[in-house]
């Protein structure tokens, strides 16, 4: 492997602190273990969480800090039991690198839910040393948490699908709403509303943007192909459309009411949250009671929900809309996700970048 | 039908106005027309809305009022075009006694979440006139609207499971909940909360009852059968039994935080509330989203599910707590009720009561 050296040195883009600014930063990837899958950057999506962690809003972070969750890359190297994979294959990497597993999510194959779960970055791995994200030249990550990627993807559309796109794709699956017909809403059109929309439009459903300006309205009908646009705020727009829809997806990742969003939902429909809120959210047990309705929330997807989503975004011949970036416009990308200043993801073309991988 | 007379006039008792003090009070029923049923009432239970609703707590109590929505009685005269009842047979009312027929609720038979449900008190019928409940010595229903109780089952058991019982009983059904093995929490050991108990005990449930101190607890494990007692106020005792269970039923009907519950339940279980409360509950996004748990609700249960529920109750040989008393109890018993002073339902012996039926 004339790719690989045995020191396995790479470079990332680490945050250093709370400040959040990434610059360049060398490190040691371990050996490619029997289990493992060497695998090459290609692009990386930026997602909230990245932002959040990189100036360790959490309370959480530990520095120096590689971030990334929505890896799109190649195999380079695999070690001697993995079947999964070959060199040179397409492979996608998501938040989740390690689990127990044991337990009853391990073995659902929702591992997203084990409670020992490893994160891709800002987390140890079961060799003791911290694992280090996408926002780098290379990974080593074990096969059981590597995506297979459908022939002909570009890997720049593959890598937001990684987590905003799956974030998405996993309620409609598991909460079995998939079928042609359905009405929903997608509230909050960010990295993961504009996922929605075209993912839900993808499966034949009418789906109705509900936003918190008419700013974004023109976009959403003409260009991601909602069908309806409505102003949370004008209360004869959230009226005509009351009891009327079958899900909600909650993108929004701060405070807000539940009752009016809850109110257009009809008998059984589901309030899906998918934005990790400090604050306490609240409701009326009667909204619920009175339709039967449901407030639940998801969390990412699983390896197996990744992939097939990837054929199903393949199969139907989607596109997100994503700005693809250097690596040296991380910080300013950074900036402007700060401000929601993107339609709708930012990519970073990390193998295009210099500083190339250190042989 | 020598029972009968032409004016049909009968007995109730009847709230006068916000007092809530009920006394006997004569009204005229509706003739019976093609589809009614001509129901004797023999008992009926006492709900805490029954209370709700005398005492105008709710604010919209119309006067004079007779409550009543657990009616066990006997078929006295049927409509010519009713097919599913013939005189003597055993029935039931609950809570609903007409809907529109034509709404999706009604049409997936449960009619109970139609917006225009007839409630079988305190509402308006189709002839414009009040609806008077169970607490009164006769009835008329249309057949649509009427129970068929299983033979041999004994009215006064019958009663409370036309509220309470599939009030618990629906949910478990809908959601999924019936396979035996599951692990269940009865949150609140009221009448719904026995009724929990029992009902869950019965499908083969590992049942957790969770109470706010320690008083029925040798009750709800010696007496009802249940498994575990758990005071929320120990939390060492609720960290005994955190991410276990597959539901709770929530029978609390005021306010209470539903975070220490929530966290007790495993990855996709359910919260399920019964109580409507005036007061917005709360939780935080996370504990929802990290374990895909669900907060739902549900509004008692259709005709089709308190007919299969009795067969059930039936076929198990199950029997619930209830203290029976005269009519003339009624309000001390409204008075015992407000205290939560009773073992754990109150049925009416409204056949067995003077005055008797008017003829």
């Amino acid at each position: 492997m004339d790719t690989v050296q045995a020191e396995r040195r790479t470079v990332g883009w680490a945050a250093r602190d709370a400040s959040g600014i990434l610059s360049p930063y060398m490190f040691t990837l371990r050996n490619t273990g029997p289990d493992d899958v060497y695998i090459k950057v290609l692009y990386c999506g930026i997602c909230h969480t990245d932002l959040h962690m990189a100036k360790n809003d959490l309370g959480r972070s530990n520095y120096p800090m590689v971030p990334g969750h929505e890896v799109a890359g190649q195999v380079i190297e695999v070690g001697s039991n993995v079947t999964k994979f070959k060199v040179g294959d397409a492979v996608g990497v998501g938040l989740v690198v390690g689990s127990c597993r044991n337990c009853r999510a391990c073995k659902s194959d929702i591992e997203q839910y084990c409670r020992k779960s490893i994160w891709s970055y800002n987390d140890v791995y079961t060799d003791g040393k911290p694992t280090q994200g996408g926002f780098a030249q290379a990974m080593v990550v074990n096969q059981n948490f590597v995506v297979k990627v459908p022939e002909g993807m570009s890997p720049e559309q593959v890598a937001p699908l990684l987590c905003a796109g799956v974030t998405v794709y996993s309620p409609l699956s598991h909460f079995g709403l998939r079928e042609s017909g359905l009405r929903g809403g997608i509230l909050g059109l960010g990295g993961l509303g504009h996922m929605g929309v075209k993912i839900a439009k993808a499966m034949g459903h009418h789906v109705t943007v509900i936003s918190s300006s008419e700013k974004k309205k023109e976009e959403a009908l003409e260009h991601l192909g909602a069908d309806e646009y409505v102003v949370s705020s004008e209360e004869s727009q959230m009226q005509n459309i009351a009891d009327s829809l079958d899900y909600i997806i909650d993108t929004v990742p701060v405070f807000h009411p539940l009752e009016p969003y809850l109110s257009l939902l009809k008998l059984d429909g589901k309030l899906i949250l998918t934005g990790s809120i400090a604050t306490p959210l609240q409701f009326l047990s009667p909204t619920i009671m009175l339709g039967r309705k449901m407030i639940t929330g998801i969390f990412i997807g699983s390896i197996k929900e990744m992939e097939e989503m990837l054929e199903f975004w393949k199969e139907k011949g989607l596109s997100s809309m994503i700005e693809v970036v250097d690596m040296d416009y991380i910080n300013k990308a950074f900036e402007r996700l700060g401000k929601n200043d993107v339609r709708y993801r930012f990519v970073l073309d990390v193998a295009g970048s210099k500083p190339h991988i250190t042989q």
